[in-house]
């Protein structure tokens, strides 16, 4: 295969996720050599989802190579709502423990909502507890989610142009979609230094139409679906920068399984001047940034606790 | 002046504002028959901004012709934070009152955010809490800002279609631009029922032709910036929605004070199909949103308390 110096840039996740953990990790040693206790995370995990088990388990790696403590509670899928939250609760209240997290999905018979808001705020490393989304779309210091967080931080250190740029998500997911474009369009000056974009949101109900024509006008394209294909080269400015965070599971020609995004890679790499893998594009970075949260949330508790 | 057949049509906000006292008026009827206690807000000024006084003067007329009680403290402006957030607890833990607003802003010395966070978020009607902010932006039930909700009362009484249309929010504010986008943008199947349009949010950062660009492709306009003449007639799509919420006192050509908003009125109603007047637009809807959320407070307070 020949490239041509108008290919786009192949922004590479999975490195600058490496870059990210050993920065974390020398952060961490710091921390530590600074009389603090190692930071310590915890993963709940409800039922046998394999999924789940993996994406747990790509987590807890993180954790050994930066030298966060992890533990892994691995309740059953019979597990009650009232139990699960008495676990999460046990944590909460644990001062060895600084941040929680529950895998999701969790099974039919608990109610997310209120499993992602039980756990406290300080220790809420997804971001998904009602006052820290509450705290990002104010601006203010929180715990931002960890997917969302990864895109930022992937446009910021490839140095992609926002201010006053135009940017599209597609997708309007309240982990991935929703908090993206309030750091997207939000102000620079703030606490949780927005992008200053302007941004349009497009969904389900967004005609198919529209989205080609809103997507042409970026110079900068998200996408969070989950519909393999969904963005074609013709939806594409040349030179813009398409962030991939789709993935799905399909089966190719020969059988055999593969991870791909919402993006025609292949297609779309001939027009955009950058674009993210999959895998390896977002899915590093969204490791990356829960390993960030948790040292965040580490750091916050000692500083509360020595004030 | 002649009409011609292809003005817009203009919204009358006043008198929807009036439609919805006098149904809100019927609803507490019902409510206090039921044998609860009448429902309360409390308005608490610091400092003597006659624009403040004047705005809470508005609030209070309008609980009085609906029937909640009304109480206003007015503070001195030399009243600490600290002493502030005495009074607002001291309403947070009285039973008889339902509703905690403080009007804004607040004295420099007084940090506002600390203040919006200090009242409970069943008892804020106000919907600045960032508890409730997360809520909206989650979609669920909570209570939602005054003016955004105002804005999307007024669309959806006056039968614009939003569903998979394109909207243009013009401003990033926390208390409109943002708020009012979540509702736009978001899902008409959940709790808040949100409008499910394509949403653009544009700011001071987007750059005048894109704004331009972005408000022409527009079926509804919302402008909330406060700059006069900022939305011109050249900007506008033949037939869109213009909902003008900017306002600003200006002198006109004989020295006397008007309020204005940013919409260039005169020439954008040649093209619109909607358009609100300032004042007799949006204002009046925000006033009636705050009775709504004060006489929502009070019903979901009594079933608190009967669960």
């Amino acid at each position: 295969m020949r490239f041509t110096s108008n290919m786009a840039q192949i922004i590479d996740g999975k490195n600058m996720a490496n870059q990210i953990h050993s920065e974390l990790c020398k952060e961490l040693s710091q921390f530590v050599a600074e009389g603090n206790p190692v930071p310590h995370l915890t993963a709940i995990i409800v039922g046998e989802d394999p999924a789940s088990q993996k994406y747990v388990e790509k987590k807890t790696e993180a954790c050994k190579k930066i030298g966060i403590r992890s533990r892994t509670i691995v309740l059953p899928e019979s597990t009650t709502q009232a139990e699960l939250l008495d676990v999460i609760d046990k944590q909460n209240k644990d001062e060895s423990v600084n941040g929680v997290l529950v895998q999701l999905p969790v099974p039919a018979h608990i109610d997310e909502r209120t499993v992602c808001n039980a756990i406290i705020a300080a220790k809420d490393v997804d971001g998904f507890n009602e006052i820290n989304i509450g705290r990002l779309a104010l601006d203010m210091n929180g715990i931002v989610p960890a997917t969302p967080l990864g895109v930022k931080t992937l446009l910021e250190r490839t140095n992609i142009p926002t201010f006053g740029r135009n940017a599209v998500v597609v997708g309007r997911s309240k982990n991935v979609g929703l908090p993206l474009s309030i750091l997207l369009h939000s102000d620079g000056s703030h606490a949780t230094k927005g992008l200053d974009a302007t941004v349009t949101i497009c969904h389900r109900y967004t005609p198919a139409k529209e989205l080609a024509k809103y997507c042409r006008q970026a110079d900068i394209i998200v996408v969070a679906v989950g519909k393999p294909g969904l963005i074609t080269k013709d939806m594409v400015k040349p030179g813009a920068c398409v962030i991939d965070v789709g993935i799905t599971r399909v089966q190719d020609e020969a059988g055999k399984y593969k991870l791909v995004g919402d993006v025609d890679f292949d297609e779309v790499r001939q027009v955009a001047g950058h674009i993210t893998p999959v895998p390896g594009g977002v899915g590093p970075m969204t490791v990356a940034m829960l390993m960030q949260n948790t040292i965040l949330a580490a750091k916050k508790q000692a500083a509360d606790r020595a004030n």
